[in-house]
């Protein structure tokens, strides 16, 4: 009767580890996940292809900065999807903006052959830590290509973190227009992005060496994994929960989103522990790729509209294995009203907040069709600390608030289950 | 005006360390906490003396059970206030106990020379971790004196912990009957106890080695600190914000309770930084003794009834420095009513749970005195997997969590030094 989310989320994080779309550790999760659902009691377990991009890191980056006074190495990581700098890497004088809107003002008179540095921290003011990356990831995400219309070299982007350490963080870049120059684009660790500001202070003169050898490969054949447990009475409603099987290379992918993945799992295996038969179907999905794609997410949402499956609910858990706080929602007026009158049966545990809205990346596609979508809200005060770094290990994730994550959700997809939506 | 709390914290925990009640560290600390109040801008700091017990736990501690096809080493802790076993230890039977009823029922005939092994443990299904605490934390206060007037020649307690980890934790027991035998009392750790339960369980003839050398020294004269700002309107009405700065002495006392010592100090800095002139007086105080003895507490709520205090509330923090959550209160219905009205000002923030009643013990006599209390709550799920162990270190506090708890503490003593109570 004992959770397997911890000993699961154990298995996934240190023997698996890190697991970015394309690698055989994605490969080997997809064949651990479809195991860990059978073993949790799923009815049926199912594989969906989809095809996924294949970036890869290439050789340990390298970076320092050089100014008059002071030669310093940094840390930095290539962000996902960037392409390489060469083998000779990149030198040239920094930039650093605060604000995108400061781009047109430089223009190219001031950009051209530079490195822009992004340097507008997430705002440490914010309760909600997932509003202030909102605040500051668009620099990660678009900064390469703004910077390139301005005839920048590179881009350097301070990490998307709230503690003062030397961790990079990495994460997902796009190219905005195919058919423009890519140029290179990293994320360099918080003390590192502080020691560069202070160094363009004393001279502005100072200029940044990267390297590093990151391509994308041609994409890969991958799957979504589906455990089914069949609905007794409304079979074919569905009520899905999910998390992404796949992470960044760097970590273990614990918090993010091996969390999310061994709480999906858990629901089900609660509903088999318990001899609970579900009016509904439920679903557990271990989506591919949500990191660098979301091709699981569309094609799963893709699947369904082809089926003409009937979703009543998809619930997501991708904010990392801390204490349960809450349930985000979005759908109609009259659902929102049904599924926060379960508040106070999850009050009394510490569950309070119902107020957000939205569910989760993996599960927008199914909203945009209009499916009502959830997510789990947990304490967020930490989990931009190890987000997309070295340190999102199994050792940060707490059993207990792991459990409760797990439980909290089992419970949502039963009364969901029991009443409809 | 960036937060103090964190570095307060880094030098008390990690330059001060452990600080025992008449340690020199405590001592060490006691100078500290002054100049730290000072530095927070405090009007007034002075040191209010109380004589505190000098407990102290003497050499390493050894232990092993004995059963037919093992010997094995496990980890224990001596309890606060024990006496030794003696230079040669004590080898004797054991008997598992998991509820003290048993005691009655085994009598004299099945328990003189044994040693008692109490392990229920802590209801992990609880989700108020204080409440598990609190159905199992008699058996390390009364243990000893339970069984000793049974014959049993040691108690050897589980330890309270939900982690199931290999670290003991101590905390404070007493002997219930000043005039009966005093026998040695130390806890187990949760893996030890289960490996001795087991052990039990293949031969109940297993018999278990203890050795310490604690004792109880003549009583050390120390200080509660006390920081006040005056109030500009109703100076003689005194609102009362503390935490405990004795520590056990086997961790650094970073979460118990240097968070609530950095909470208390950082909310008089706050009004500071900010030039808030409070209406009332507030009062940080840094009690001495909580861990075993409160006499801090008792001097302070004692000091403040020969003076004539006008005390309105008395808050404290000695939970952790984790998230903020809410705040406990006790007073009459009037006052519980208009405490909770600032309710919606801070669950925006997560801080939601007015529920509770209590303060906590350093303020434990004021209340006694008819002195409304409150205590801020913070998430509790990883308190007790470092409560009174080795693993109380100040890696294990967030910045960001620790911070936020000053600042929930500072708002709400804000909103009573406005609004009286």
């Amino acid at each position: 009767m004992h959770s397997k989310a911890y000993s699961n989320l154990d298995y996934l994080s240190n023997k698996i580890g890190a697991r970015l779309s394309g690698s055989p550790q994605a490969a080997e999760a997809v064949k651990w996940a479809f195991d860990a659902m059978k073993a949790a009691g799923a009815d049926t377990v199912y594989l969906q292809e989809c095809m996924v991009p294949h970036w890869v890191r290439g050789e340990k980056e390298q970076a320092k900065f050089i100014s008059k006074s002071t030669t310093s190495t940094i840390n930095i990581t290539a962000l996902g999807g960037t392409v390489g700098t060469g083998k000779n890497g990149i030198t040239a004088p920094v930039v650093e903006i605060k604000d995108t809107s400061e781009l047109r003002k430089l223009g190219e008179a001031a950009l051209k052959g530079k490195i822009v540095f992004y340097n507008k921290p997430m705002d440490p003011t914010k309760t909600n830590t997932f509003s202030a990356y909102g605040g500051a990831v668009h620099q990660r995400w678009g900064g390469a290509s703004w910077a390139a219309k301005y005839g920048a070299v590179a881009v350097v982007v301070r990490s998307m973190g709230l503690a003062n350490n030397d961790d990079p963080h990495t994460g997902s870049m796009s190219y905005l227009d195919s058919a423009a120059k890519k140029i290179p684009a990293c994320a360099v660790s918080v003390k590192g992005a502080e020691a560069l500001s202070n160094a363009l202070k004393s001279d502005p003169t100072t200029s940044v060496y990267i390297r590093f050898t990151s391509e994308t490969l041609p994409d890969e054949k991958s799957y979504n994994v589906i455990g089914e447990i069949r609905g007794s009475t409304n079979t074919d409603e569905i009520i899905t929960v999910g998390g992404h099987l796949d992470s960044w290379d760097n970590g273990n992918g614990a918090h993010d989103d091996g969390a999310g993945i061994v709480h999906s799992i858990e629901v089900l295996r609660t509903f088999k522990a318990l001899g609970i038969k579900p009016k509904r179907t439920i679903r557990a999905v271990a989506f591919m790729n949500e990191e660098n794609g979301l091709r699981g997410g569309k094609k799963y949402a893709e699947q369904a509209l082809l089926k003409k499956e009937k979703h009543i609910l998809a619930m997501e858990s991708d904010r990392g294995g801390f204490s349960p706080r809450g349930f985000t929602f979005s759908g109609d007026a009259d659902k929102r009203k049904k599924f926060t009158s379960y508040k106070s049966i999850f009050e009394v545990y510490g569950v309070y907040d119902f107020n957000g809205k939205g569910g989760g990346s993996d599960i927008g596609p199914l909203e945009k069709m209009g499916v009502p979508v959830c997510e789990l809200l947990v304490d967020s005060q930490r989990y931009f600390d190890v987000h997309h770094t070295p340190s999102d290990t199994f050792d940060k994730v707490s059993k207990r608030e792991l459990e409760m994550g797990a439980a909290a959700m089992a419970a949502m997809i039963w009364l969901v289950s029991e009443n409809g939506m």
